[in-house]
């Protein structure tokens, strides 16, 4: 089993990171290769940063299926051309948007987001009304850092540990997601620090939910349906990728 | 007041039929400018059609913002980068798929779409979810014409009609909402034919619907959010419209 | 184009604000004529006091329509008789719920709307939920002025204010509709002022978005659909009104 | 314990039917009043219908209060005047929707709902939006009777059991409300018949179910929530019933 | 008329005050008995002491209709085996739940229920996601008094009030259910305590309202449906129970 | 990692038939074991089944906790017991119903379930209201045979193909999930011949699905939330488990 992870902006410099924390999540057996974009914005944080970042995402996965991928991760929460991809391709695609709202759902009745900035909130509640998972997510927070600025990771991790906090207190939340899939590696932490203040509950990764249900679904032999994502007409099409 | 529609493809050959409808429906003293797309497809009719498109669209909504007009209608049912142009300027702007759908929401209770093939449907269904039109919509119907293949009006008003009385029969439709910008010019005729095979209810042309709630809330002084369409952070941003 | 508009309620000590309001706003070509109730209420504040209102309304709508109007507005945020008068005519109807509710839609994701008394916040949840507009509307608060005490226009429009941020601060409002008809020419200052205060998101007059969905809609050619309201059965009706 | 129908509409023809049913049905120890409407129409069959019925019935409410009755069933499916009603009263108020619906939900899981004309369902979607019951109510379907004609006993039945098949064959109704109050004293037939046919399901009526509710209600010692239905405030009013 | 309580509980401490409450609640010639079970928990709080509940009390309903009750109370708000009842017998079954929420849902829009313990919330948020009742239900609070310690009667009754009282304040409740069957006795003082306080709203009693409702539907002549609750298949079971 | 998959029936006829498939799914490095009731029924279809299957299902997840096991699959498409196994243990556990309706999310908008007979189809709707996935399922479809009749292979492939392209045809269906735990081994060569027959959507097997989904769990480090399955209170329990 081959699979692609496309960050999908800018620059390579996550790219190492990326890389190591999928070498420590991997299902041995399984390969990976982690590639950025040519073009698109240096983070996704409004739907016009999403915008002009999913045509070079659609190169890439087209891409990836030619090269012989099984499944390509989108590495964004939230899920950058993920319905196109999957028109154009016959290969599993999953965002960061997904794979833990489902693996959620499993784990608890009411579940919390916490996510960056406020600007993106209006982006994720979309993405809850499509999916039809309206009754099941009490509330979406933001630490207020971008994402560009979690490096930062004691920052992060306190602003989560916060977030968290408020969500289970102020929302009834019994569940939380990592709403970014840049705040890779801080989830089990913040989930220790709950579990001392009295909050037993899952905390789940965004990019490790979606690797997992990657492999997953590839393994079980799945696709996406292509009554849900017909194949795209013939048709002049202008732009630098076709 | 002025209002620039962005027909979201590439090539000229609709727009002087734009150009047309316009003259047609526009109220005396506003001005209007038509112009398509350098970058798109040729029409929209997949998801991937729309992620193509998108970018282009962003450069003409603040191409006219710069120019000095007061809105812009994004000419396409699927309101293809409709929230991000929102995010990145200050002026009205609204696509082909809220303002049908508003005005039909005030003019009886089940609504029925007729839009043009079957791939677009899933795009349908989410822009529904997304506006929480889903108590309202009794369903999706299709002609199965392509875009292109519009200008055969006779074909195009027969298949409408037909899908109208199935929407009104089967699904218990009470308004009927023309799912495509492209078909234009047509919704008094099929109005009538409904009328005269006992089916007195209004069909609403999306293009016409969109021109008119532009004016409106223009006149009316209010623009788009600011709390859900934030604005965009400056950033690193590479590609060919920045 | 002739629209009529009905202020329902006994006496015509509104109709001259009511008439310098329309005159503002009318697009230039339509014809308005403003007329209260002989029977009813002094101010519509409970469902009782909608009941005894709107006979005399569809008395009056009736003979709109015999007069030759092309619309009337039943200039009441409660929506009061129109489904009634719908039925019972072939002209356009609205009130002053669904036109600034829809036009609200349009503009932002999360809706709260301030109202006048608390008494009147159940009609409005039930228009609300027969409209399926349940999941856009966050609040609906209210100012605690009685309707017939609105005139004192500075105590208005600071309780206005100050319940439009508690609607965002508190439940993540976005747009704001004004929930009576009667908070006429408010809805600018409000809006600057919370423009100010930090907050750029528009305020809906809900006369103003009536008076401009009904022109709208005759002008589009459009009336409503004769399966949702279908004309009425004679029978034995005995009453002042037939 | 003293309750009052009141049969909303004009004539007194239908009131000994109305006394035989209640007779029959009464809990022993229980005073029953019948009484009709001065003004208002032959029946209700409209919105425009419940509109001019509802004044008289207030009317008739507020004397049911003042004659010391506990409670009073304004006996029509379309609950007309249910809410004002219980805001100028003290006493038990209910119509001849909630009962049925709330007791149907007790005893199966998808209900359909048979009334009388096309032109009620409307009405009829109103309140299941209004009431929540939208996911209970898998289809309201008609037997295609006025009112008036209802008294060709045989036709009803018929048509009921024929309608109820349906409503379990195409829509997968697992109980039966008769909705309109005017189908006294069939409802144990038809739910024979369907027993016989292999569908052993309730059939509720509507009137019988009014009267029950009522009664329990009252024997509890509860009344309508004065948070939901508030006290209206005093103010001029102009009407034959004020 | 023979209506079986099941008190869904080991030892017979509780029986006594049942049969208490019973003889104050019964109507003049129904009669009733009551038992609890041989095996199971001494209280039920979780969805584990439900369980194990479960497999006595369809005995004790299966007992009931061979002893020729025509009605069985599993008097838990929780509703365990209901369901499961329903599908062995051809008696009306009901448990503390539907009951008093029907009931609630006649008397006012917006219904907060109070009960025992925050562990049993979740399982009142599956049974409120069942009945479809999600938009009436405001909030599910708890007074945090195990049903054992329910016999402190004061306690009960004050923190019954406080919890009430922030039920309306803060969640905007206007009508109150007792969300423990245990709680038996008190509606009426804290009912008194809300009217006092100004909150002037209908407090439902769990168990008061599933007797009533079970006299009513016996007495209207309906049983559960057949095609929700089928009749079981023959086939092997090893338990103590058949 | 090592999981307990129960098969919730009596007799061990079925255990050899999971041990092969579990064989065949496994992820390498995983330790299975298969183990089935000594008290309950011989198969699941009914909520009367269920119950009566719990307790002996509870006894076992707790011995699989006790003898180390990381997770436990309830082998049965009603998740029977998960709930309350969650509450008395700190393991991961999975039934059948949850796994392949998040995976099956995943892959496309309208999901269809193809179940084995009529009687458990209350009981699946239950769980989807429970689950909030009433917007995503289009139909619950059944193959009219019992699951002990399962065996006949040919048979069942034939229905379930019959029954999957109804779905599609009739409701719109884009992915189907096989809805009994009992159709083991099957789902792909459904999946072939749907593709053959023109329809290229995935067909996701309960089973295998469950088994992936407590895989990748475990693998995260993730449990079921502490604030949604509380722990529960010690107290006097009377039955053969305890």
């Amino acid at each position: 089993m081959k699979i692609k992870v496309i960050v999908p902006i800018i620059g390579t410099s996550f790219n190492d990171e990326v890389r190591r924390e999928v070498a420590s999540l991997a299902t041995p057996g399984v390969e990976y290769d982690v590639e950025s974009l040519d073009y698109g914005p240096a983070s996704i944080e409004s739907e016009y940063d999403e915008a002009i970042a999913v045509p070079d995402i659609l190169n890439k996965v087209r891409k990836a299926e030619e090269e012989g991928f099984d499944g390509a991760i989108l590495d964004c929460f939230g899920d950058p051309g993920v319905r196109a991809a999957r028109e154009i391709t016959n290969i599993v695609v999953f965002g960061g948007f997904e794979p833990p709202m489902l693996i959620a759902s499993g784990l608890g009745d009411k579940i919390a987001i916490v996510t960056v900035l406020p600007e993106v909130i209006p982006m994720i509640d979309g993405l809850i009304a499509k999916a039809g998972l309206k009754d099941r997510v009490v509330a979406v927070r933001h630490v207020d850092i971008p994402v560009l600025e979690l490096t930062d990771i004691q920052k992060l991790k306190d602003a989560l540990f916060e977030q968290s906090v408020e969500a289970i207190k102020q929302n009834g939340a019994q569940v939380i997601v990592l709403g970014c899939t840049g705040m890779m590696g801080v989830a089990n932490e913040v989930m220790d620090r709950l579990k001392e203040a009295g909050y037993d509950i899952p905390v789940v990764d965004a990019f490790a939910a979606a690797l997992r249900m990657t492999e997953a679904v590839v393994s079980l032999g799945l696709r996406p349906s292509k009554l849900t994502y017909m194949p795209v007409r013939m048709k002049d099409r202008k732009w630098w990728g076709e």
